[in-house]
């Protein structure tokens, strides 16, 4: 197998300025061409230790792929160490100079370093930015050089990088399917996995439990094609058939992603109202591009007064059951369809913590509910754990993988008080 | 100088399920201790692989930390790899099981693993989960070994980890100080930095560019730390003075928590209306705990109908100005204020792409406005570029740091129509 390596290059990176998420990225899509990624490095934009450590990856890995270091300023120097890795020197190319001029106008000193590139490298064409990305390769070695920015990175990954990998490494390394299962926990999973071990022995699994959504991914390392798809697809039916209400069909795992194409293609709208989760549910929905199509609009009714007055909550419903409840959750989704006169409204209210919480309305309890026009409301409640922010995601995730299930036409385990 | 390098261990980052933001943490809670990090690597939870790769780092780097593969599972492997390079042998902590037993009850066998910690190594506390670190410390190297759990790794890192390497390494690498400024780019910058590079040209500049918000970091490697803080606090000071309005004190960088601090001092209370940011900026002001402290709430007005409904925004400023507009966001401001009884009220309104836009309003043009009682309201916009995410996030950006500037008395750049 062919060990692939990346490697991002960015100082900031390692004074935790940022998160390395580039390479996150391009592990998902190599994953999802079917190629595995075997170690992640960070290295500073210094020539000494960018040097050292791309020759190091170089002789580990026989494919290597970097992002970031491109630009045109003074510290971005990977093009200059990968050059001097493979012997190569540099030129000027002409076709790219003038499709830079084309797009920022003449050209300065800093677009003619960008026109200027290894000869001994393919380039990878930058259609959004101005550095050109380089690929080099011999019969023992391939680098694969890309922009930090992600945007310019992800372009460039998808339309030359993988295509290149592609052409000179057409065999797939692995085959690979993903399953989505809400509010379950690994513990659930894991001994069905360990059945499916015994019945596919060279077949890989991974559970990534992520705040109440966990997703199962079963690979197939070196088979031919078809045959892993019909042996994926067993195992996964095997899975999806031990907890039917749990699983959800999901193209991405985003649920916002499903119900807004459902929502759209009924061309049904829909609103929120959140107390504990105080906008993160809209944040996430709106997130996606085209959400403008569906969701009206949502209220955070983070003090009481707002409860009553915005979603016509009653007073003595707060009083008797509390905020945190089956009764003011439900009262706020009804209220909710009624403000905005959605189809469908879904409500949190809970206890995010780190304060507040009581013996009977401990920390990471928090109810949901969904109300929809001409329906019986429903409303459930789930027990979450961990940091606020932990609790407010795990929050968000289970109100809108209870409504998409819901749409799918699968029970939600509920309780009613 | 003690290179430092951090491994994270673990297959579902390399598979790009999840970001490996432990390693920013850990770097990022270094640079403030006055350690620099020279490297992240990233491995596999597979033996030979993360034995190979824990042995390379251990002879290229004087110190390196892990986080991740404690835990109790069989994937689990990052102590006994560890142990087999230091030649440990491992014994039963009793005191360990002890406190394990105290928290967790009778001590099954995954919990009778983890007291059986390496005979060579320091264990390092975690007091909110089952897994020990460990610290192994000879005359050549320096192996921290850490949970990959986000919230224990953090506990231990600081109260155990930290403490450890100050002990072991007490002089500071480096000292370091930061500033953030507002609707400024990195070019607006550049060139006084190069100014203060001339007067100090043993100084590191780093300028971290975020969605709205610039971070100047000055760092002074290997200096007496009292001078080191004159020379840093000189080159601060000319910086600040240069751009007084855009510049915001800051305890983190991250305005939220700055207004948070300032609301509650004045017992001021707050709420937000959002449009194009579709909550995000509640969401933003929410996650940090105690926000209900001074936040009463938030409409999310995505539709114009609920504009008018909610926020009284008249139907013909929307008619004739657009939902895109100064008038219509100070009316939307406004109506926060009056429908919330907040003291000050927070107003988003933009296209945050990527469909929608227009010759006149185009992807990225967004207007904000802050209203506060008894005080004529103010209204700017920003042009925002990028992805949706980015635009939105440039946006929230923009309305707090907007708010914490008005606060700190400095004029915010404002356009009216």
């Amino acid at each position: 197998m062919n060990e692939i390596e990346i490697v991002a290059i960015g100082s900031e990176i390692l004074k935790g300025n940022i998160v390395n998420s580039n390479s996150s990225e391009i592990s998902h899509a190599l994953l999802e061409a079917g190629y595995k990624v075997s170690r992640h490095t960070v290295l500073p934009d210094e020539t000494l230790p960018l040097k050292k450590g791309l020759e190091e990856a170089c002789k580990r890995s026989r494919i290597v792929i970097t992002t970031g270091g491109l630009g045109p300023t003074c510290d971005d120097i990977t093009r200059q160490v990968a050059a001097e890795l493979f012997h190569s020197d540099f030129y000027f190319n002409e076709e790219l100079a003038q499709s830079l001029i084309q797009r920022y106008g003449s050209l300065p000193i800093s677009l003619e370093n960008q026109a200027t590139v290894p000869s001994k490298a393919q380039i990878l064409r930058n259609n959004v930015g101005t550095a050109p990305g380089s690929a080099f390769h011999t019969e023992t070695n391939t680098l694969i050089l890309m922009p930090g920015v992600p945007k310019e990175m992800l372009l460039m990954l998808n339309n030359e990088a993988i295509p290149f990998l592609q052409k000179h490494f057409p065999k797939k390394q692995y085959t690979s399917s993903r399953l989505f299962f809400a509010d379950l926990g690994e513990a659930n999973i894991d001994p069905h996995l360990r059945e499916l071990q015994k019945q596919f022995p060279h077949m890989e699994f991974g559970i990534y439990p992520a705040q109440g959504i966990v997703t199962v991914q079963f690979m197939i390392e070196e088979m031919d094609y078809e045959k892993a798809r019909i042996e994926l697809e067993i195992a996964s039916e095997y899975l999806r058939s031990r907890f039917p209400d749990n699983h959800f069909n999901s193209t991405t795992g985003k649920p916002e992603v499903d119900i807004q194409q459902l929502f759209i293609d009924n061309k049904w709208t829909l609103s929120t109202t959140e107390s504990c989760t105080g906008g993160a549910v809209a944040a996430r929905i709106t997130k996606q591009p085209g959400a403008s199509k569906y969701f009206l609009g949502g209220i955070v009714s983070y003090s009481n007064d707002l409860k009553t007055k915005l979603l016509h909550v009653s007073e003595q419903t707060l009083s008797t059951y509390g905020a945190v409840s089956s009764q003011t959750v439900t009262e706020m989704a009804i209220g909710a369809l009624i403000t905005t006169k959605s189809d469908f409204a879904l409500a949190v209210s809970g206890v995010a913590g780190p304060d507040g919480g009581s013996e009977q309305n401990p920390v990471g309890n928090v109810w949901l509910a969904i109300a929809q026009r001409k329906h019986e409301p429903i409303a459930w409640h789930i027990q979450g754990y961990g940091s606020r922010e932990m609790i407010i995601e795990r929050s968000v995730n289970a109100v809108l993988t209870g409504l998409l299930r819901i749409l799918q036409g699968k029970n939600i385990q509920y309780m009613k008080t």
